[in-house]
Formats: C-alpha cells, sequence, structure tokens
C-alpha cells in the first residue's frame, strides 16, 4: 500500500486528490498538511469528508516522514524547498503547481516573477503528460504535474503538431470552471460576480502560456507559439478548449479523424469523439477522461479541435494519480476508474 | 457476479444504475432496455458513458432472460407486469417506480388513479428503505424502492416518531434538484425557465404524501399527517428537506442530538451532523449518504430536522443497489462507497 | 428633482438604489459615498454603470450636505448617527439596515447585541411596509426600511392575521437568492460552495425573527410566534416563502384566494395570483412586485402560502424608493414600473 | 404613440420585445399574435407579465390591420409573406427572422435551404445595425434585423476592418446564453443537459457565418472569410465572443484602443473599456449596450477583442427597437435607456 500524504490538503487539489485516493486500492492518505489549519480535522474543512477522512492536519514535515509519496499543492514558489526535503528523505514528490513545468528557468522568471532557487533539483524532474511524456519516465524522484490548461491543449493539439501539418501559430479559446480558481476567496469568484457572467482573463497574457508553448515546441521540433485567452465559465468544473489551427495542406475531417484515432488507440483516457460531436465538459465531470472532438473548416483551411477534461481531475488530481502510478510502476489507470456522471 | 438488468435504461434513475454498477464488485450491468431507443447503444444516448458502457438497447424481455435481478425504472402503472414475469422466470425484480410502495390500494387509486392490476404480486413485495425496514426482509422476490422525497423525510423524521415524542402531524418542506422531474423534456425544466427561478409545486397535492404518511405512522403506532410542499431547485442533484415537528414535551438540542446519534450509530449512510450544522446537499452529491442536521425551537416547542440527500443515489438508484445487495445477502454498502466531491 | 444620496453605495442595496434611481422621473442621484472605495468612481467597483454612474465616492457628510433624502445603507448599529446627522440637517432618512426595524428597545439588544445610543430618534422613525404600514405616515422624518424576509414574511400572511384566522405559531420556510447576503466575500458565498448546493442557515435563530413577529403579532393584536428557517438558494435575486399557518376553521382555497385578493385589491406591487399557482421568484426578478400563491391543505387545516420577490427590490432597494415617495408625497409607485423580465 | 404590434409574440424575442416597449414613451404594443396560443392572454404563457400585458393574442391578420409598425418575430422563411402583407397595407415591418439579413439570394439558399418568395420585397429592406448602417436608412419599410451573433461580431471588429489593418481571415469564438435556442424544448435545453455543462455546437457550420462575412467584407472592401465556432453557455442572457485578429501592421493596445474609442465616440450604446478590461456579459444584461474590451497579443501579431452584449436585447429585441426608432425619425436611444443590473 502507498503511503501518500498532501502537502496544502485544504486546497481543492488538495481536497479532490483525498477524494480520489479514497478508493485507490494499492495507495492511501497517511497524512494531511495545512499552514491556515493545522490542527483542524479536514471534514471540519470540508464537510463532504465527514466520517469519510478525519484526519487532523499537520505541518508539513510530518507528512515528508511518514509517506512514501507527497503530493505538494502550494502556490508557486513553494514547492523546490518541499521537493528538496522529501529528496533528502528520500521520498517522491509530485509538484502540483508551476516549480517544475518549465524547463527554461528564464521563461520561469518572465512569467513568474521569480528565479529557481535550487536549480539541481529540475534535473532530476520530470514533467509528465503520461499520453505524451510516460516514455521519458526514468526514474525521476519529481515529477512535475501540467497545469490545467496545458494538460487541455497538449492532448487536444497534439496529434497536428507531431504529424507536421499545423502552422506554427495557433489560437486557443479556453473556457474553465470556477474550481480553477482556487479556494481563495476573491471578488471574481463571490457567487453573485459570476453567476450568470462571463468574459476573458488574462487575455493573451496568461502564466499557462509559455508551459503550453515549450510542449507543442518539442512535439512540432520547431518554436510554436499562441494566442491564449482564458474564460470563466459559471460552472464548477471542467475546461473546455476550442483550438483554431491553420493547416499547412488541405484536410478533411475524415482525415484529420482517422490521425486522432491512430494516434490515441489504446489510450484508456483519451476519447476521440465519433465525427461531428463537440466535446462537452459535462461527459467528463468527476472523471480522468479527456474528449476530442474534431471538426474541419475547409472555407478556411482551419481545424478546429474540441477539448473537454475536468481540471480537477485529468487537469491536477487525477493526472498526478496517474503520473503516482507511473512513478510506483503499477498500472497506469489503477484507482482512476471514475465514470462521469450523465448529470 | 450478480447480472444486473435495467428496464427503462435510458431514463435518468437507469442511467444512474449503469454509472453506480459499473465500479460495483460483485454485479455488473447485464443489459438494458428502451422502449424509445431500442437498437441504440446506450452511449448514444448518453454520451459520458461512451467507452464505458456501449451495450445495445434491447426490449424488456431480453433483460429478464438474461439477468438475475431487473430494476424497473418506468412510469407507475408498468411494473406490475414486469415484476409478474421476473417472478415467474424466477428473477428478483427492485422497483423504482411507485407501484410497489402503498400497502393500501385504495390509496394507490385515490393518489395515482390506477388500481392494481396483479394484487397477489403485492404479498411478495417488500417497501424497503434499509435503514427502516431490512429486518422484515425475508426473502420477497419485489422490493419497492421508495421515492425520493419519502426517503429524505423519513430517515429524517423517523427517531422522533419512533421516540414517540412527535406530535401528530407536522410540515415538510422539501427542495429536489430539477433530474427529480426526470429526462422528459418539459416547460417546467427548460433551462431558461428553471434557472435563477424557484417555485413550490403540487403544494399539498404530491404523490409522495399517502407514502410519507404510511412510513411515520407505522412508526409512531398511529396516524401521522403531513403538509408536504415540494420545491423546485435549480442545481442537477438533490434533495433538501426541512421538516418541522411539534414536540410533546419540551426536548434540548442536545438531548434531540443524542436521539438521532444512538438511531444512527453504525448506519454507515446516515451522517448525524455535529450540533449547529445543517445538512446541505453540496456534501452528499454523487455519494449514497443522507445528512441530517438538527436543532431545536425552544421558543416554539419544534424540532427542525433538516436532511440532504442526492435524490439520485440515496432517493433512487444507490438505495435500489443497496436493496440489491440485501436481496442477495451481500454487504450492504458493498459498491457504495461513494465519496461526495467537494465542488 | 429630489436629491437622494446614498450612504454606502458600494454595498448591493446601494448599488441597486442607483439602477432604481437612475429612471426615476422625480428624484436623481446627487451623491454617494463609501468608506472603503472614497475617491473612486462607482463605476470603477460597478463595471455595469460604466457611463451611467461615474459619480465620485465620496465621505457620508458630503452625501448628507448635497441631498434631501439620504438612504443609508450600512451595518446594523451605524445609522443612527447618520440619522442623527441628517436630522440636524433638516434631512429625510431612509435606513436600509436594522437599526429602525424594532419597536422593543430589549429585542434589539437581544438579537442585534446592542443598545440604542440615540433612543429619541426611534419616537421620530416610522417602520413602514407601504401597503401595511402607510397610513402610519405622518411625517416622520426617518422611515425603517423593512428586512427582505420580513416583507415577504408579511405580505404573504396579513390578511390571515387581519382576519383573524390564523392560529397563533406558523411555520415559515424562506429561501433566498446569494445577493441576500451581500458583497462581503465569505466561504459561504464562494462559488463553488453555494453553486449546486442548497442549506438551511441560522435555522430557529436568524435577527429577521422579532421583526416578523413583531408586525403579525400588531396584526394579529395577539402575541404571535414563528419558527422561521432560511435558506440559500443559489441564484441571485429573490425570496421565497412558504408559510405554513394553521386555521382557526375550516376555510377552502376559494375562500382564502377571496380573503387574499380583497385585502390586496388596489394594491400595484402585490399580485394575487390565480388559484393553483404557486410563486416564483422568476416572476418577479428585477421588479418591485410581491406574488401569492395561496393553497389549502384540507388534510391538516392549515393554509400553505407563497410570497416571491426581488429581496433587492420589494426587499430593499425598491421598497425604499417607495417610502421616499411617501415621504416626499409623489404617487407611490413612480419610478417604480419595472417589468419583470421572462428570463 | 407608435401602434406597435408583434407577430409571434410567445417566442422569446417577441416576450422580450413587450418587456421593453412597455416603457416606451413614444410607442405601445397594441396587438400580438401567436399561432400556438392564439385565443389565450399572453400573461398566462409568460405569468412574469401577470398585470402588466393580459392582451389576448389574435391572429397574424389583426396585427398587421391595427399596428404601425410589426415586429416579425418567426422561424425562417415565414417574414416574407408577412412583410408582403404589411407593405400592401403601408405598414412598416421589423423582422427579427434571418429572411432580410443576406444580400445574396444564392448564400441564402445555400445555408438556409430555401429560396426567395418574393424577391421583390428584398430591394425595399434594409439589413441594419444602427450603429454601421443608420446612413443607409432611406425610408425603406422592412428592416432586416441583425442576428444576435453578428451584431457581437461586427460591431467588435467593424474598427479593425474600416481601418484596413486586420488580414482578411479571422477567428471567431462565440458564447451564448441558453435562450439564444429559443423557447422550444429540446434535449440540449432541458436543464440537467446544460446545467453545469459547456460545449461547442454547430463548429465552422453555423447560419450566421454568412451574415458576418457580408458585414465585414462590405467594411473591409475585399472578401473576408471568418471560423466561426459558437458555444452554449449555462446562463440565461448574453453573448460573449472572443475575436481573433490577424494584423498587416504592428499595432499596440494603446493604439487599437484610440482606434476603437475615436470611431465609437458619440455612440451611447457602445462602451469602450478601459484598457486591460475584458467584456462581460454580466455588465450588459438586461440593457441595450455592446461592451468592448481591446488587447494586443504582440507575441503573434494578433488583436484580441472582446465584445459582450444581452443576446435577447442589442441582440435582438432592443436593436429592433433601435431601428423602430430610426423608422420612425424618433430618437435612436429614445425608450432603451436600460441600467444593467450590478447583479
Amino acid at each position: 500500500m502507498i503511503k501518500a500524504g498532501i502537502v496544502g490538503a485544504t486546497g481543492y487539489a488538495g481536497a479532490e486528490l483525498v477524494r480520489l485516493l479514497a478508493s485507490h486500492p494499492q495507495a492511501r492518505v497517511e497524512a494531511v498538511s495545512s499552514v491556515s489549519y493545522e490542527g483542524k480535522k479536514l471534514s471540519d474543512v470540508y464537510p463532504n469528508l465527514y466520517g469519510i477522512c478525519d484526519l487532523v492536519l499537520t505541518g508539513a514535515d510530518e507528512v515528508v516522514e511518514k509517506c512514501d509519496v507527497v503530493f505538494a499543492s502550494l502556490p508557486h514558489g513553494l514547492s523546490e524547498e518541499l521537493a528538496g526535503k522529501c529528496l533528502a528523505a528520500g521520498k517522491k514528490t509530485i509538484d502540483l503547481g508551476a516549480d517544475f513545468r518549465l524547463d527554461s528557468e528564464s521563461e520561469y522568471a518572465e512569467w513568474y516573477g521569480k528565479s529557481y532557487k535550487r536549480p539541481d533539483l529540475h534535473e532530476k524532474a520530470l514533467y509528465c503528460i503520461p499520453e505524451l511524456h510516460r516514455s521519458a519516465y526514468r526514474g525521476q524522484p519529481i515529477i512535475g504535474n501540467p497545469g490545467c490548461y496545458p494538460s487541455s491543449v497538449a492532448l487536444g493539439a497534439a496529434p497536428l503538431f507531431e504529424a507536421g501539418i499545423a502552422e506554427k501559430s495557433m489560437v486557443i479559446d479556453s473556457k474553465s470552471g470556477v474550481t480553477g480558481s482556487g479556494r481563495g476567496l476573491t471578488d471574481t469568484t463571490h457567487f453573485p460576480n459570476c453567476n450568470e457572467a462571463f468574459s476573458a482573463y488574462k487575455a493573451a497574457a496568461h502564466r499557462h502560456t509559455p508551459e503550453i508553448e515549450q510542449t507543442l515546441s518539442a512535439l512540432a521540433g520547431d518554436k510554436v507559439t499562441v494566442t491564449f485567452v482564458p474564460h470563466l465559465l459559471p460552472v464548477n468544473r471542467g475546461i473546455e478548449t476550442t483550438m483554431y489551427v491553420g493547416l499547412t495542406a488541405p484536410c478533411t475531417a475524415e482525415e484529420l479523424h482517422k490521425l486522432y484515432s491512430d494516434r490515441y488507440r489504446g489510450e484508456k483516457f483519451v476519447r476521440v469523439l465519433p465525427l461531428g460531436r463537440a466535446a462537452n465538459i459535462r461527459d467528463v465531470r468527476m472523471s480522468n477522461y479527456c474528449d476530442i472532438g474534431i471538426f474541419a473548416d475547409p472555407r478556411t483551411g482551419r481545424a478546429v479541435i474540441t477539448s473537454a477534461i475536468d481540471n480537477m481531475v485529468k487537469g491536477a488530481a487525477g493526472q498526478a494519480i496517474q503520473n503516482m502510478n507511473i512513478m510506483f510502476s503499477i498500472e497506469e489507470d489503477c484507482g482512476l476508474d471514475f465514470v462521469p456522471p450523465a448529470f
């Protein structure tokens, strides 16, 4: 039984990890920490967990000590120190924050306004969307778990860039449920402000931009740039990303569909939808699926790809568990058989 | 492995049964039927199930033939015939409709406008909210699965009536999510009509009234009447019921809380909340829990009890599986370990 | 042209006053104040008002100085001082807070934990739901604007208590949209916490209880007690109140309906709905209407009354303007002809 | 007083016209028709209008006879006949459907699958987004009221194409509230299906595509093509459109902002937002405003323009009244001073 710990367990990704790990047959949550709620029970903060996970929240050190793998669910800039402690103690780290996602320290500095404190750790870390990067896992003790938006984009656009048929600059229009903004109280996430509302935010200026470009550029073997505009959607969960990709040669919808079907054959968590069906966040809620719907626009020479994930599962906690499974050499889909509800 | 079949699988309760049974370790969905969609795949109707349950919808007879237990998810008036076929074929029936809920045929006729077609079957049927009626199960081949509202009321009010401290007429104010209205299209459930809307419906005239009174009267050993007013809540799932019970003798909140805690000790699916906390539909979503929050109003001599269930799970499909487990003598909570998400 | 000012203009009631007064033919917003945002434009805080009301937020004294009437939209305990200043300056005050609602200082102290600072002012103030109390207006310089819940209850229950056919203790189950909680950020009103959620709060312990009992007792000519349980509804606007009133003598639905129709004949803002129709918050949104739906439950001897108001209009800013019209002897419905949208 | 009539008054655009015209100082609704509800009161179908508009629904001919201007709110293919009758009777027609929007009959045939029945009428009709086309109004008796999406796109993109700095093919990602789908019941608009859901529909295949291209091409003086993908947003009202326009020369955000501010100076219903603020459907609800937020993406050479309208007002009924005002030579903003609520 893998002993799993969560540092930052009262954040949304942390709470979701507890929910998902509760039914994992080979792992159990052994310790949880929180700076703000240390000493309280997790179920006092999350009444849904009452009687299910009544663990008392501790400090981070206790989590490192007790567990085999530590999930770091922290604001950026705080994970390196924790990962260093884990490494020293021989424990594995899965970072759900942004600190181990970018290969380039200068890009990290540019977009996050900080430099690395422990550059040495980054050589021991792998950024891993399993469907794209699992083959690069060679025992690294740290995994940088991908961002929610970048996961939805990378899975949705990868086949086009791998096949070399995409122009080198694309438009990405993403829409995320409010849990993507986390548990912190803000004007934007006050119910009367975001209910019956919809707006773009950080247009062409979101921090996930370099992460997206890094992944697509690697697939394309050339620099790819993107105009990435996220929007806040008045739902709890889900990211829908609509991608507009200029094609370097004409391509029918059927050809695109075949390309995707071939690429993702055998990938349990990627569902290439039947031609004509767009991805809907409803159909992947609470699950680790990424649904992909494919369209061609021959009038303009673009492909339109729609992808849908649950931002808290495939976009965060679920993918983190998928990465944990990789790290511990167990079946990659172990404990992740969540069936999305119809409603 | 129990072979489970669903007649009326494209209705909401049917679709939820498929979702829940997908992770049941001792049962699997073997056949599904639908009048309207016969010949199509279930996942064509419910894209969330794409790649998960791609069974082709058949007729009802094929379900009876192939399965050990048949879940009937049909409009009232249609389950007796099916239950008769199951009985003849030696199969068990769990009816999620209203046909096997009322002991009194005259009350059925009064509220549903129909008489029984097969009165003989009703002697072989048990109406069963497990926490209240499981001891009455003695191998009956038919179980009448309780209604959603009555489940939320009975669990919430039972301790007061069992203890004999409740006045014989009570007020019940229930609020249900829109899935309670089912999959059929109506003006009421058209999004712009029920979003940002809220209203009572069938005030003091809902068909669940006699079912509620039947259960409470049995517990009280005397005729209990209720004023029951349901409301439509603009959420997908959940029933919150607020019960106002005049007490025959003064009782503090602490005493009430102790009464409930004692009554439900060991009941996995009933969570008596800490004093001062009201039940919230959020905290039981997607799970088989019934949360109960307890308040006293000494100024007026009433107890105020709040209960919350997921109408599709503890109020329908989950309780039906709980009943299936009873029928097959396996652990009552088997396959029902669903953790409610925080959001 | 009445010069109207708002102290506490960045709160929700304040912002709604600005919206409603913008189309009032005999009043205009002359000054607005805010402690937190002094010096900013109101439209910087409320982008919906961009180009419509770009007034700069000042201090409260400037509002008193510039205006004929001051709307106080403040936390309880802060309005007496302001009302005192207005009185000294010969200006009228309409208090949307709780400070001028209760006749009994001891009840105020019991429920709000404070004593009056200026008891003398209370003799110069009138608590006024226009449909019930307008005849008591005799030039008082201060009006205590009623609470949102008490407005929905008083209009809904008044005819029964005036007619003397109601038992002296009743059950009130209210449901309010989230704007009722105001603009302040709280865990409860964080979108992912209240979306798809529903719960009672302050069950049998809400501060509006004594205000409700004060009004109904006055109408009944005898002490009336209530069990009042409010709930938080995941919509922006609206209060639906379901009232359960034991009747002292049998009464048909038709008789009840006639009683209400007669009582409210000529009342523009009270719509007694056709028999069989329940009040729906949807149908009164953005308007000053109070809809009332009437049901009888002969099985238990209770009347069930449903009322619906927009908590921000008839429950706050609209009723305050109605009271302003009374104070200035203009048509009571002047500037309040808002048509509720269908969706 | 202009006598206004609505043919198809029980549809959503019709009901919104009634709401808006109720406060128009120079027009009143004189007659309303409906095929499905002839003989019923409008307020029986829309209880929000109870006591406000209790007109009895008639046939279309009676509307033509009684009114000076007829708003046609009909499915496409049905407005020509009505417009012909109006013309014969000397009445003006404003068509809220698609029949008088496209200049090219062949495009109409291609996208709507029908040919014109009365080609002669189209010479007497003007397609009119007032801010772009009002100068072309020369007494035409028929106005083709623009589609909701095209209105949001045209106002948002016009300055770039008029200035000649836009590439000739652009990406348009629109999101519409559910009222855009109308009053008819569909699986897609059943509450549990669209609540907590989000998806593209008719990707690169929506009928508003040729209307958008027609307007932009005329502004650009050259053929413009668009990839247009609409999405269904789980809110009642509002369209947010995000436009991605490649620029033919580098342009800073400040330069773009100045271009827009200059272009729309004096346009009451177009609000160019301060730099850095994105358009939000919340801020224009229930009003005739179109908000525009402007961003530059120098990394990719694109402008990102966000526009927000209320699809039922500026996208339908409000713009129709604006066009009525033009037709009757009264102030264009007469009766359209609706202040969007903050919540």
